[in-house]
């Protein structure tokens, strides 16, 4: 029986969507049991019962606004914060929470700790590619700003633990996030870490691959330092939102388009399945010594449940464990 | 009347759609000379003449696959490189080609210089947001890899007299591209130069701007470094590709989609016109002696006769003479 700590007072929807997402996570995963960490009104007038969710009730919360780096020493009362401490005391296994990104992972990396080995945890999530259920890991996102080649060069080995449990691929195909697809392209840092990447037997390293072509599939893992990384994801977003707002604002002129749009709307639906990386659930900060998962923060109840089943998987697969075993095999560098 | 050096031999369509970009140019802009540098069996067999049109045979050209830092130095007599030595040597007041990138912005960095004061010039193009024919200043797109904050400082600067002349603004906003609103956000470089562009008296600078947020048109000038910037600007063209390649291949996939998406054509042709800055010919690299202008490679004749325009209008309204000047205004910073 895993135990999952989850904050439900994250969301932007909180605790609704948290609790729903419970819910439906513990209709489908009959080994696991969640403590959930929130407000004692709100969850009260929610009303969900289970028999295999315990409640611990607390008023503070971590907002938006809070410090990244110092909320986790400001706010020990906290859910997201007692979630975590749950994970540190051995009462849960893993942790999942759709809160302040930043006081998230500072939290979780101070609080957990790295696994022996890891220079720096990296944040990762599951991208989409043209294809319909074909996904890459996407990493780093956000957790490393200022990276150095030993970091990334890490985060292609944690990125190929990874794929192997998400994607069920025994050797994930790793590319370097750049400008180009020559070894010497790109920033200092990102000629080093090719070289690096390249000397790397851990990893299958196909190259560099430019951010236009990785929605090809062609890498199961992408590596980029959490800065570009974080650009590229939000350039994807920007592209997206911006070619939806014109795409409806252009079928709605004139009455022809307009039955047009009804008539293409299967057409829409799966291309907004294909891309819908959200319904993966979450991002995973990889590296700390328990699973730490990261839900968007305009989770819906689908997403957070998918969110609290990748800590499951994680779990199930021991990504803990094999992080730490790959790790130790340095000798045959 | 203004002299254009053109290399007709850099698009992947070379020489026609430059000749007939040329010859769109030509009719349109009756104060411009061109001065076509390229092979003759090929120009001949196009049989474009005009009275304002002179041909400089050459046999050699620069490949995509020739060495940008060295190209220059050891091909003096391909096609783009004595189009920008016509520059340098006064017999031309511009320089426009569709030719490998690297290339070209170094050999016209090394051979035309610097504007005094510059610390690095930078490529900057034309972007769209989600309103048709509104678009803000992206720069730089890839010239300086490795940069330091006082370089996009002056970027700022620089983007800032684009936006004047090449989208009529009087008080450009500048943004700076990142991962995070808060003035704090991003990497070291990216700290900094927030820094900077706040204590910079030449720049209405609005802050740090999230890529997914650019296409919303709130700034006029978003400044990044080259490594960023064209990370973004590919991310931006991979999602605009995934989703017309989902988006096709879906609506092929029933009769009633089918029909809905002859219906909608309409609809797409505006997105893609609202969308396509290419339509805009050209990025210029900003901070050179003398305008220097790169077109895309995909380039058809209509964007490449925009190319030449951009670069007349550049000459017109003196854009190194308006660099040159804020640049030694440094007193009042």
């Amino acid at each position: 029986m895993y135990k999952i700590a989850v904050d439900v007072m994250g969301s932007d929807d909180a605790p609704v969507c948290e609790l729903s997402g419970i819910k439906l996570a513990l209709e489908e995963l009959t080994h696991i049991k969640v403590i959930a960490f929130g407000k004692k009104e709100e969850i009260e007038a929610y009303g969900l019962k289970h028999e295999r969710l315990e409640y611990v009730y607390t008023d503070d919360k971590i907002i938006g606004t809070d410090d990244a780096t110092t909320a986790f020493r400001l706010k020990k009362s906290a859910s997201m914060i007692m979630a975590i401490q749950a994970v540190k005391d051995k009462k849960a296994d893993a942790v999942v929470s759709a809160g302040n990104t930043g006081a998230y992972i500072t939290a979780g990396l101070f609080m957990l700790g790295r696994i022996k080995g890891i220079r720096r945890p990296a944040l990762a999530t599951l991208f989409p590619t043209a294809t319909k259920g074909k996904y890459f890991v996407f990493a780093d996102l956000g957790a490393v700003v200022d990276a150095t080649p030993e970091i990334l060069n890490q985060t292609g080995i944690v990125g190929t633990q990874l794929a192997k449990i998400m994607l069920n691929i025994e050797h994930p195909k790793v590319g370097l996030l750049n400008i180009g697809e020559e070894d010497k392209k790109g920033t200092t840092l990102y000629v080093e870490t090719n070289k690096l990447l390249r000397e790397n037997h851990k990893v299958d390293f196909i190259g560099n691959i430019e951010p236009r072509y990785i929605m090809d599939g062609r890498a199961n893992v992408i590596v980029a330092d959490g800065f570009t990384g974080n650009i590229a994801l939000k350039s994807y977003e920007g592209m997206q939102q911006t070619i939806t707002t014109v795409l409806k604002r252009e079928i709605m002129k004139s009455f022809g388009t307009k039955i047009g749009g009804l008539l293409i709307k299967p057409a829409l639906k799966e291309l907004k399945a294909t891309l819908d990386y959200e319904g993966i659930g979450g991002a995973v900060l990889a590296g700390v010594k328990s699973p730490l998962i990261k839900a968007h923060g305009t989770t819906t109840s689908f997403q957070f449940s998918s969110a609290i089943k990748i800590a499951t998987t994680f779990l199930e697969k021991d990504l803990v464990g094999e992080i730490t075993k790959v790790l130790e095999k340095d000798t045959d560098k």
